[in-house]
């Protein structure tokens, strides 16, 4: 249970951070959409650790293998699967773990829960498992800009007190990707990377906050009540290892405003079109899309794992002390920005099926069977 | 699409502000749960508009009546249906919204997403939506305190600027429902009536912070990975009206610490149990709740219908200006707070039957009839 | 659980054959098409009891309200939801079957799951639930006539021994109304109400067989593996009250014939459609819609409550005896033919959005806006 | 889409006949099953091609990999994935098929539905597919026999006109495997195998029917109203390749009856249980199981795959022939029978799950922790 994501364009991972591999299938793919491994794997190698300095030494290539739903190059409308086998495993630095629960880490819960955990890694709460969910992402991406030039672009927006000022209707993936720290403005980025440097010398970790913009997307996506869009972004995001918070447009701060102040005005714009003078909504109105660009911001709270001692207690329920050995990540938030871009991508993506679906068929006799065709 | 919530606990609503009424399907209750029309009424109360001099004047008896499901007192495990009927529906305020859209309202959207929209208030968008749910979460909450004793208590954390001070372990419903804007800090509650009193006055809105406490939760609820506990409270939550942001445990502010700063160390208590020595995770942990208290924050902006003028667009896409005239509240925050506790029981109970259902089950033979039979 | 039906065309039914009322929820309608109250009860008339000698005498007017999702005679894409009200409730009927369970009904199946039950008729499990499911597909039955041009038709194929030849492909509406059995062979018709006739006088019945076709069904709908559309069809149709077997195309007769007999042969006709020249697949191959007639063939037992005595137990474990007195229909499958129709109408519909959400989306990019704008 | 089955224990297949393999992903397997490799060898085995020689001579071993959700011999309680990799693929022998339709095949509406198809054999559409419902069908199997000593008992019931007369009460799994027709009654198997060899010699192929008992399914599983047992498992086997009819206990020769004839008249038994004096239900009333046997059958139509000459169109819309070289079944009833016992296995763990979730959660407090706890 809990392992599938999506409604019409369904999303399902599995796998462990040890053991045979991670993957996903996707089912509900739009058929005939040119897809290749290479595109996939450019956005595995934006999330997979040993890419730089401030993230995790664990050396995984994450080498994805389409398995189905894809021939000739081009998807077939059945399930895709994708596998990323699991090399670089190193147990040994778990059997510590196998016994002492990690402070802040789901060792202890699924424990409590299934009454067995793979003790080798996180298991299934790994970050690994985002895996599937960025080589899924990688795809709904690719639709969403065939079907309506969506662009989607996560950047860090803070890193513990460091917060940039990034313009987020201009803001482009190479600007992103111009540094190790995925923040675009290139003086904070500078301070970013010392602080998570060092942060990584002290045995300490730090979080932050990855905010993303979706532009170009269609008005007329989410679906009121439960599906509104903000909320299936929430979910979305808050479903990524290490979130504790979500914002959509104005967000907690907008709290602090009258409704004067806060709401959006109507004006119509030199092409005719309905548009709003601010976008304190971000992008979204009673959970449908207005046109205007979707803005969103996680936060993730600084690394469970760290090298200091801390006070824990073991399996078997005697108070101890535990000072990671394994590989981990001082600040998991550079590798976060294209999870976000993917779960981002995900609902979109959904919720611009389901959308088509309900409210694009034209209900006219006649128009019918070349509405439908392929 | 999308008017569903929960897996196993599942709630469908219906109905628009105008018509002939709003109602709620559950499907999925334990069956021989004692309940009444009375107890669902109760909490349909505290939702209710008309009740203080802080909430919309609309007269709404929002009286329920349960349709199905429920037989000589008890549940049948069938759908429980319930009807509430809508009353002082006063179309005549909305005919100027019927051509002008109300600025960061829904009336755009769904003109957008639809070709058609019911403007006689908010239709669908309208918080009167609401009330399936609050009564949906009647139910869940007494699943919840007879299957394990689980307390839930929301109250307004804040109101604009002016932020109380609370306890989540210690407060109780009769502080929260001492006052009518629902701050358990009666000191705290005077300034915020006073506040929004003023803002009603000054034909403005403001907004607010609410936070919801679940005490006594078993460990174990919640599931990998997309559907991890702080997932579907998000989702939950951020699918209300007026929500702008989402928090559990320590939230935004929580990456302004470092890991050692901010990891929960354990500890064994007294009666032999695991416990964390602090509570930055909000009771959840890789998605499973630890047994500790689950803390949550939700932004609600200031309300959007403001009866100061303001520039918006026709229908037909003419630029013109707006002064809302019909009754809405200055504040939804103090009317949220029902609303808050409904989303987090329907999603701790839907959690707890999940769960039981997957790992309740004993996989030894013969355990077996006395184990399923009611 | 086990009330919704539909993946993109949800229906959720709710509601005992006494108590409040019967009804349905009907989310994911295709916005904007025109519906009335009218139209509605035109397929509930053919449903309700009371309508000729050969059915139960029970006296209701199954008079519907659309209690919301129609504004101005047409869907706003929210939730419609249907209130039909008990009236001709005898719950004096049921004194004795509050204690005895009636032999082949769903008395004892659902103490034995719940522990409880509506034992005032025959609660959830009685027919009256279908009266949800016959609002749904009128809805389902007009998309599909305006999108697509489908038409559905269902009628009497066998009573008992009975057996009528009938042509699928031509035959209509008016001949299956024009007589109460709904067998469109006139001599068949009256020789079948004869039996039910001489039955109901025995206080005995008596049962038989549904064929219910689908003409004009685009090629495409369905979706493999487990939602092929004869599994969907399959699924619904067996959902149905005492229904015991289904078939597609050549059915169990199909078994008996070589591949070679067997195959529906392809050419091309007139239009240059790909066409089989034989329709043994009944519309379907490999799950998907083939554009042929579909034909499903649905065997109904004879009605469980009967007046003649039969041995049984009570709740309380004695053995007794039981002879019905409340009211019952000696043949239901006269007015199971309504209930078949709807049912395909609902897989279809859903099968029918889906397709279009998932390969009705345009890939090129420029081409968005329109394509999705409704 | 349409790729998923079940509710709480939830299958995922993906995989073409030709390609990197083919897979399923079982979400919602309750934790510390003890499971391996070998015990899911098993009923692969009898599902796999080259067996005898009255099946495909294809050569796979289908050897399956768990991938995840398995940890040193027991389920975790997370995504169990399982792979088989294809083998024996000569596509050399569809180059035919690439361009001609097969007659009954699902290649023209693959077609129709997404523009495109894996050519290379059925895709998507070949029984191989199957596997992963197999696969996952030996862990639904053992859940149920270790949860309630449920036994599954599939078997050739049907060869054409030769029929067997079998015993469901008493049949037993090695009496089903002692000859590779897998039909109990060894005269009879005699017969149907010389008549598919015969049959294959012709280069024709012949269909059957498989029937298939549950014994000691505990009573109260299945929901209502369209989750009946009967629905799920109709929908379930209607989904295998092939199918063409579905009945379950009388099926439609119970249509001839009278109801004083057909009704299962109840008895207190020997141990104070409630039990029907016949079967004519087939364990399952008003939609949930009443603990009699569950009995099912399944229309299987001949092998489309004929090496009989046909006529039939190529993609592009010319009329020709095809005589199939590739390797097929000559009759797919054997190999079917693992398969039906997979799908009644997957619908009734899906159901005994989702029971427990609603229906066995003790609503008392202070009996929670316990009832919760693994």
């Amino acid at each position: 249970m809990g392992n599938t994501f999506g409604h019409l364009f369904r999303v399902t991972t599995f796998g462990e951070s040890h053991g045979g591999g991670i993957g996903v299938v996707i089912d509900g793919c739009p058929p005939r959409l040119e897809i290749s491994e290479a595109e996939i794997q450019q956005e595995l190698d934006r999330r997979r650790p040993g890419q730089s300095k401030i993230v995790t030494p664990r050396r995984e290539s994450d080498s994805c293998e389409i398995l189905s739903g894809v021939f000739e190059g081009k998807t077939l409308g059945t399930p895709i699967a994708i596998l990323v086998r699991n090399q670089d495993a190193r147990s040994q630095d778990y059997n510590e773990i196998a016994v002492k629960y990690r402070p802040s880490h789901a060792d202890a819960t699924y424990d409590a829960k299934y009454g067995i955990r793979n003790w080798q890694g996180g298991g299934r709460s790994s970050a690994r498992e985002t895996i599937g969910r960025v080589a899924a992402g990688a795809i709904a991406k690719k639709i969403l800009k065939l079907a309506a030039g969506v662009e989607i672009v996560g950047y860090v927006k803070r890193i513990k007190d460091i917060e940039a000022i990034v313009d987020p209707n201009t803001v482009t993936l190479e600007q992103v990707e111009s540094n190790i720290v995925r923040c675009p403005n290139p003086e904070c980025a500078e301070r970013m990377i010392d602080l998570i440097d060092q942060t990584r010398r002290d045995k300490d970790s730090i979080g932050g906050v990855v905010e993303c913009v979706a532009r170009n997307v269609p008005k007329g996506l989410g679906d009121p009540v439960f599906d509104k869009l903000e909320a299936e972004l929430a979910k979305g995001v808050m479903s990524l290892p290490a979130s504790k918070g979500f914002e959509i447009g104005s967000g907690f701060a907008g709290t602090l405003l009258t409704g004067s102040e806060h709401n959006d005005e109507y004006y119509i714009d030199e092409n005719g079109e309905i548009r709003t003078a601010t976008n304190r909504s971000g992008g979204v109105q009673g959970g449908i899309s207005n046109g205007e660009n979707i803005i969103i911001r996680v936060a993730f709270k600084p690394t469970a794992t760290i090298g200091k001692e801390q006070r824990t207690v073991t399996q078997t329920g005697e108070e101890t002390t535990l000072a990671a050995k394994g590989r981990h990540d001082p600040c998991v938030v550079p590798r976060a920005v294209p999870m976000v871009e993917a779960m981002m991508a995900l609902v979109l993506c959904d919720r611009l099926l389901c959308h088509h679906g309900q409210c694009g068929l034209p209900l006219a006799l006649n128009q019918n069977l070349a509405a439908i065709a392929p």
